[in-house]
């Protein structure tokens, strides 16, 4: 293969292959698709890419993403200071979260979770951030939309303990069954949950 | 998501879809994923496809792909002129063959199967190219590895028809069991053909 294959087409296959889930074969497709769909296709997707390169950073404020400007649309929005304000862990879940449509407030994306094994501790989460924009911003209510794995549960913890000190009002995420998901194949601690915190119907 | 998504990113997922096999929620994650790793990933990206765009291109040949050159390495390799051209559909074939090391001749790709029904004819498969080839390099064998759909057998069988006609021998990779494969759950075809063709052990 090494003699086959074009020197920059492996090269592409080894980037490609740094793709969460893509491994060597799937990468090597993407290749080959690639090189089929010819020049265009390819300076296209090298433009796309350097685009994002180039316009795309984090907002000063929120540390979501924010494309040619320091601070990103939903901070800039006076409507979304609405006293609330939610903190995730990455960019994909204010997404996630806009796409319900459910909440009016803004974000605090943390990026890392704090960690004792990795040794990730408070200041590489910014929190100092965090609480100076919970004063500034009057927030009344921080909602805590960490992952429920050991590290967001940690972090959920910490930030909660911090947070009632300086007087905001902290929740958290419900958690329990997935809207359809079976309770037969459901793993134990979810199902644990979602009986500890059965409601009335 | 419209507004949450910066514009640049929403075109780089939208590029990255046409990937095959790829989603628009796999697309999301590759491009979230990039921006995450930083710009210098981003950048390696871009450089990559920008150089295969920049110096890949058909052998003038085979048909195979080439780096800055107009013919490719096994055409250039005067050992490689043993007498054998082997017939394959696309690029990739060529690589899996070459990764048996088995085959010590020539290629010639066609990219496009023949195809009644998507109306592909005999010159979109550049045969005239072919039989050229097969005079002016003395070609004693050609080895068809078109694969074996309904597309692949009708060229192969057109092939076999025109290479005859020109005096070359005319071979065809073998069909059967794949290695590993479990007689029960293959399909009535491969099992028809592996019955028809059954060797003496």
């Amino acid at each position: 293969m090494a003699e086959t294959l074009p020197r920059t087409i492996q090269r592409l296959v080894k980037v490609l292959a740094k793709l969460p889930g893509v491994g060597g074969r799937t990468a090597m497709r993407f290749a080959l698709h690639l090189v089929r769909a010819g020049e265009e296709s390819l300076l296209d997707v090298a433009t796309a890419v350097t685009d994002v390169a180039e316009s795309v950073q984090l907002c000063d404020r929120c540390f979501a993403l924010t494309e040619n400007s320091t601070v990103c649309g939903i901070c800039n929005d006076p409507i979304r200071a609405d006293g609330r304000i939610c903190i995730v862990e990455g960019f994909g879940d204010v997404i996630a979260l806009e796409g319900t449509g459910l909440f009016g407030g803004r974000y605090f994306v943390l990026h890392k979770l704090l960690s004792p094994l990795k040794g990730i501790g408070p200041e590489e989460l910014r929190i100092d951030r965090l609480m100076a924009r919970v004063k500034a911003e009057q927030i009344t209510e921080v909602v805590l939309a960490t992952p429920l794995t050991t590290d967001g549960e940690t972090t959920a913890t910490y930030l909660s303990r911090v947070l009632t000190q300086a007087g905001a009002r902290v929740t958290r995420l419900a958690s329990g069954v997935p809207v359809g998901g079976s309770i037969e194949y459901l793993d134990h601690m979810t199902l644990t949950r979602a009986f500890q915190d059965r409601k009335d119907f």
